[in-house]
């Protein structure tokens, strides 16, 4: 009988997908889309916007899917602008795990944004490629 | 007489603002929207999508000109397949000063994603708040 204790093992977001799943949490809802808080909040407030057909990529999504992740993004502008009253947001998805998406069921991201939260914010969602977020208008 | 050099003088971005005016190389175009290189690329292929009306905030869209978006957005990422052929994207918009928007007038970012274009890509657009954008998963 040994005493070593087992790594703990990780849950896979992908099998089962995290997104398919009953989701607990739901902020808003309709027929094609829920959101809810994000699970590794970079600012208070973090948000996903998620269709509920599982496709991995947004560009796969249909118009009345986009059409439905729109309505959830006015309303969860509101909500948060009520709740955290930030004093911007950035609002972007990932496509493939070379542009940083790790669960493979379309996720939109609604981070928002308050004054000094980071030094320098300039650039937004160019700090995608860290060393290229800056730059120095010609 | 002096002959002390003036510091040149920067464009002021918003006075005029850049993307109101007679866009040059504009890539794709409809009715409500048009795309074109970021002149500031982070990336092979970095494109913006930008509706005609001035207005700064990608909430105060109107359905139409956010349909005529999107249309642009699958126009040019057929183009960009074909001519870049990066393996992902992140897709995204600043909303904000503090969120690091610098032209006050929507504009969406394409940026193009290649394999080891930075040394670990997850998180994505969470690196808009630079220290935040790797987690790991509990």
């Amino acid at each position: 009988m040994s005493s070593e204790k087992q790594p703990e093992k990780k849950r896979d977001p992908n099998n089962p997908c995290l997104f398919c799943k009953d989701a607990r949490g739901v902020s808003l809802s309709n027929e094609h889309a829920y959101s809810a808080r994000d699970s590794y909040a970079v600012s208070p407030g973090h948000t996903l916007v998620i269709p509920r057909r599982h496709v991995a990529s947004f560009f796969d999504l249909m118009p009345e899917e986009i059409n439905a992740c729109m309505e959830l993004i006015s309303g969860e502008r509101r909500l948060l602008d009520q709740e955290f009253k930030p004093d911007g947001y950035n609002i972007g998805v990932n496509i493939g795990a070379a542009a940083g998406q790790s669960i493979f069921h379309v996720h939109i991201h609604i981070i928002p944004r308050y004054q000094g939260d980071v030094d320098n914010p300039q650039g937004g969602i160019r700090h995608v490629i860290p060393k290229k977020g800056h730059y120095t208008r010609r």
